[in-house]
């Protein structure tokens, strides 16, 4: 591990769009030492003691916010949890200012989510301008990015190729579909930029009103494989890999889908639709499933064929290598001033 | 505690049905060692460190969730806390799909409250289906059980007795009064089972609205003692303990009761009622107490009757006991897999 | 540390209306190093280790319960949140029988805030008639008193003039505008004790509806030097520091203000008013800040002025002090009968 954090330098974590594949490789390597922690009878490491990672959720969420804070106390961090219900938002106080206040609490790793785009990147630049020291981890952000999921989603699809050893090399060509509500997805937009680092060819599938063309320019220019289809068929024949992505309820009285029913028959992954893929497919999935929608119960419950559950162990270490990567080689500087 | 540890089999405390007086004293041997541990200045033992607890109260609770985080704590784990209001479950995610999302961020036992009768025994059902090894200990389910609640009871019941040995044997003959809104309590249930387990005797009473004749049923065929009464006198007469049962507000809309001020009047505890009870009785309640209800105010703050304190000190001790015999015996084995 | 542990004999800190100049230099002297503490890497000591410490907010609070949270953290206590939100107050329980429950359960230092004055002396007064031994710190009861937010004030305030030992002696004589709501401010009210106590010349500002001439009173028959104005410019003229207080938005629906902007062109510290202050001037504020109400955004954000965030700062350090002062003498002496 000594190695990978000496060559770690970004003090924030807010979206994918510009890592390298070294980095890539210096997180999966990270999160892979990490899991096996996760293993052991005592699951605890004092990697981040003394240090405060504080996860401000502006947005409600239970399961990203629990993964984090178990990541956190895995390391031996102390948390805080900001509740925006009962907090000095609705007093009027601005999120800048919020956030500085928990700086200067002694906050080191602040963990952002919000419903607006850009929200942790504004937080980032502020506390860089006042020389906090402190790093972003951001937990999502509107429709931008969610750079922790699709981090863990990377590190489990290298797990299934090699078990010992992920790294971005060991999905170079493989083909993975991307299936479902694109448009509004920030876990499909971090995903596109890592898989197609990594090398993977990334084939986005969904109904017109959730993935427009507009989709196909992201790779223009450069040598990532990123491919737009508006049937799952051809995205999905030959397939290594299937990620499923959270269809929200509101996409209905939107009027951007007819019915739940209508969607399933179009893009929902059934054991028919699976034969198509290569034998050895493997499906993932962010989380809630609903099921019967995005996926048949049947497919989520096979063992063989869900990584459902392996996303969400290898969320807590991937999670556990973020916090570790940036926290580990600071202390919080803004208190010393 | 080695030998306890040694010999206790169970992987989940569901329900007390079924538990032999073996298991009782193993688990008030154990509660009574940790009891020891929290009038220490330093109240922590290191026997769960690295291990997770998770509190998944569907059903709000402020004092059992604080009583199981405090015993996780002071056995040195980690805890996380599912809050329902701002969870997956409203996003469409089924109960057992939230739980194997707890199960996989690697939860090593399940501390489960639900309105539901059932809940922790289906989650437990499923998590023994797919090998999970992790525990589910029921914090209360609908009407059905509250077992570390009866198991505090007893404790308390058997240090009255013996504060130095508390275990089964010195309740056998006692009479043990169970007085209230039996038919809607969990508490009820669950104490008359482990009450009745380690041979004491137990007099129900309460208006026939709210004890069906069908309790009788429950000691049909058995050598448990356990009696029905719809008047009070009898019930509490050379009584050596009463415990007083809340009575929720909403009985009387309900139209079970005629008001609060009749109740009170039919079986309510006060000092004039008590002069029937044994010289030396106790008084217990399992809290909230409706003052004046269930209990005149000068029963409830008479030291030398009431135990209503000591029930919730050793509601710490009994749950560090359970979380202990069910945690420290394994590891969470799905993780392994 | 160990003659400032020696000498402190205070159980509960309510207010500060009768606190010596040397039981304020103590918590000084004790904050000062606890604040080294914090800007260590390893930001943690045990000297709480086992104990602990229970959070009512029976008045929902953010910044000023994370604070004490991490305060507790960082000796290392365990604590426990109590949310009036799902809690057994609803059930009817009475606000001492709770606080009770928490005794019970081993709390060592309730820390309780309540929207009406008197509540946690109510408690402290409970919980030694029954010898509890438990300690009460008062954060905020009604417009009563705030101790440890006038305590971080004072030692903010000496920091300024001394950063190597803050202590009373160092504001004597120094000229200290109280700006704003002073009427509905439990923070004002707990400063005035407190600065006036160290020998600071206490000059209150506001309009005649947010400060009534009664405040001269608190003064009289002391050698206190308190003084009320109703324009902001005598109030400010050669001060040394200026401490402005929020201003609540439901000050206006109550007609106690005509607007925000009558407010700010009366009593809103600019540039242009500073000019009047020492040259040296600085500025306080509890937080949350509107801006451009009680302080133009310019002098809230000019780090040579504002001392809001090492308010925020000091608040963890202050509290830290407080909890080991009444907390590392005795432990929980209930536990013990």
């Amino acid at each position: 591990m000594t190695t990978a954090t000496q060559a770690w330098t970004r003090r924030h974590i807010l979206s994918l769009m510009d890592f390298s594949v070294a980095e890539l490789d210096m997180i999966l390597q990270t999160a892979a030492s990490f899991r096996e922690v996760l293993f052991r009878k005592m699951k605890k490491v004092p990697a981040l003691q003394g240090q405060v990672v504080t996860n401000m959720f502006f947005e409600p969420s239970t399961r990203t916010r629990s993964s984090f804070e178990l990541a956190a106390k895995r390391l031996s961090a102390d948390t805080m949890n900001f509740a925006p219900g009962s907090s000095s938002l609705s007093k009027g106080e601005t999120i800048l200012d919020t956030a500085k206040t928990y700086l200067a609490m002694g906050t080191d790793i602040m963990v952002i989510r919000h419903k607006q785009s850009g929200v942790p990147q504004a937080i980032a630049a502020e506390m860089d301008r006042i020389n906090s020291g402190v790093s972003v981890l951001n937990a999502g952000d509107g429709l931008h990015a969610h750079p922790s999921q699709a981090l863990l989603d990377l590190f489990t699809i290298c797990r299934v190729v090699d078990p010992e050893k992920p790294r971005c090399e060991v999905v170079k060509g493989k083909k993975i579909a991307i299936v479902g509500d694109v448009i509004h997805s920030r876990v499909a937009r971090s995903n596109i930029w890592s898989l197609t680092a990594a090398g993977a060819e990334v084939h986005l599938a969904a109904p017109p009103t959730l993935l427009p063309e507009l989709f196909r320019e992201l790779a223009v220019g450069t040598n990532r494989k990123l491919f737009v289809h508006w049937q799952i068929d051809e995205a999905i024949a030959d397939a290594d890999f299937v990620m499923t992505l959270r269809l929200q309820h509101e996409r209905m009285t939107d009027h951007l889908l007819p019915s739940l029913r209508e969607y399933h028959r179009g893009f929902g992954i059934t054991a028919e639709r699976l034969k198509s893929c290569k034998p050895e497919v493997k499906i993932l999935h962010p989380g809630p499933v609903n099921r019967g929608v995005e996926l048949a119960s049947e497919i989520m419950d096979h063992p063989a064929l869900s990584l459902v559950s392996e996303q969400v162990t290898n969320g807590v270490a991937v999670r556990m290598a973020l916090l570790y990567l940036i926290g580990s080689s600071k202390a919080n500087q803004y208190s010393h001033s």
